[in-house]
């Protein structure tokens, strides 16, 4: 098959690989009809973290069975499914707990931006729809196997409640989607920390009351300033970054939860701060499959739309443009068509 | 008015010092019925935290009120008090949410070993008992100046909840008032990390139902094979070091809170394990004042009886031998009488 392989920083090649094959009976096969670039994508293209050269990449996707081993009960060549990125039993005390991907059986998406996938644990990680959805529903849909469960999950860890506020730091795709799940969750307050205008635009139209352009000790000043100088009742962080994570810590009033969501890069959690202040830190890597029902509801019945955050659409061929768009911040988030 | 006073590591004196007076309209004097040594007098005393020399030590006491400000309407010479170590308006915001210990306006209890204590924001907080108590519960109620009330935080902050299972990681007397705490709460399965015998009898007897003696990697295996390799639902940390609250993050299950109310020394945060395992962290400075009324109808309706943790009782002039008992872990817990 045809698929996404780095082989150095900034060196995205399209090219020929051998076809993924079912390697276990719980293995199934999917040909993908959309995948995606995640901005944790570009911490290996950027060189931030370690590079197998010539591994494919990518991790979100949707598409269709193409075959399944003798272990797969609940889907069937032809079924539309979406992949989480995070594969999981579905049966094992972490995934009962609603914590899927923590899975003891745990496997992972090798070749989102690719025309097919193997998916470990099919029938714990797949979730299909009744027939084939409609192609204007297929970007929201793709949204479901990382980025909206991500965003959806920092809204769950940080505790956003009915009627009060929430701080959601990072205007990347993930942040975006928080917005949508700050809202969706209740909040009655949604602070959008974002510095770009038309991520600032997209932000305003999920949710967010309020928009947040500073950084640093003018953002968080300007946080303290719309909440009366309380602080937030929840920050969603969406970044990964020390600095990022600072300002999460410094915006959240006492009693408040961080949730993070974003692979930490760098960052060293101010223990002291956390302590005296009472401010706790919650999240990691979402249990994708463990929303994913409540969340293809939300997305079949019309209340999100979190599909929005796709700025590019691009054949896959031509995924290192994508790359490049995303880097550079010309494109949100890019949606790649096999 | 004679105190305690610290001079240097491991010099501790009992001393003339001038009377705390009012110096707000919102403050009170209180006279010392009990007061006691905290564990974290203990890192001063070893030379782990900076001493202003002469300066008061002590934090926890129960008394009776002497003189009170002309702003304080709800107290009066006479009542019986327990004096939260630190002072919240019960008011602010903060005090409003449940975390009287970030009141806006916070004070704290300076000369908790000595017999006269000045109490700031005495309205906010100080909690009588109707009449004169019953000596016989005079542990128990001094225990709500800090003790108790902060290993209660560490099991609200772990989110114990009815049928779970607590892990308390350490048998000093915090720990032990989270084995009471994670019990109330209704977990179903206590397993207190205590080497010390006498330790291990009192957690039993405040309902622990397994005891782990051993530390690092046999300390969680034996706790992993005690939960069936899952792991706890929720991590007491009641100790504060690096030591502790490592092996707080590896036995608690994906998806758990570690509550942590030990001052952290040294501690760095496994920021990457965090996220990797879902396992959040959350707690800090005890809302002592916040817990007290709850607590208070605890004791003297006889649900607990904390005030067992204190195993040596002196009078207040012999407190230099109640630090050093405790340092020596001779005594889990020195009352002192003025």
């Amino acid at each position: 098959m045809r698929a996404t392989t780095i082989h150095a920083p900034r060196d995205i090649r399209f090219t020929e690989v051998p076809d993924p094959t079912i390697e276990k009976p719980t293995d199934a096969i999917v040909r993908v009809v959309a995948g995606c670039i995640c901005g944790s994508d570009l911490w290996p293209y950027r060189g931030e973290n370690a590079i197998t050269p010539g591994s494919t990449i990518g991790h979100e996707a949707v598409g269709v069975v193409e075959e399944t081993g003798s272990d797969v009960s609940g889907f069937a060549p032809g079924d539309f499914v979406i992949i989480p990125f995070c594969h999981s039993d579905n049966t094992c005390p972490h995934c009962r707990a609603g914590f899927t991907s923590v899975c003891t059986n745990q496997g992972w998406t090798e070749s989102g931006q690719a025309e097919l996938v193997r998916v470990t644990q099919a029938d714990g990680s797949l979730v299909k729809t009744d027939g084939m959805p409609d192609s204007s529903l297929i970007p929201s849909l793709l949204t479901l196997s990382d980025v909206m469960a991500t965003g959806w999950h920092a809204a769950v860890a940080s505790r956003v409640r009915p009627g009060g506020t929430a701080v959601v730091i990072g205007d990347g795709a993930v942040g975006l989607c928080g917005v949508i799940a700050a809202k969706e969750l209740g909040a009655e307050r949604v602070v959008a920390m974002s510095r770009h205008e038309p991520r600032q635009r997209l932000a305003t139209e999920f949710g967010a009351t309020d928009v947040v352009a500073e950084r640093d000790d003018a953002g968080v000043e300007a946080v303290m300033e719309l909440t009366g100088g309380i602080g937030a009742d929840a920050v969603l962080e969406c970044v990964g970054t020390d600095q990022s994570m600072k300002t999460a810590f410094r915006v959240a009033r006492p009693g408040a939860t961080v949730g993070f969501v974003g692979a930490p890069h760098g960052v060293e959690l101010p223990v002291r701060q956390m302590f005296v202040r009472n401010v706790g830190l919650a999240g990691g890597m979402a249990p994708v499959r463990a929303y994913l029902p409540d969340l293809l509801e939300r997305v079949l019945d019309g209340r999100i739309d979190p599909g929005k955050v796709f700025d590019l659409t691009l054949p896959l061929d031509q995924v290192a443009e994508g790359y490049r768009a995303m880097d550079e911040r010309r494109a949100i988030k890019v949606l790649l068509q096999p």
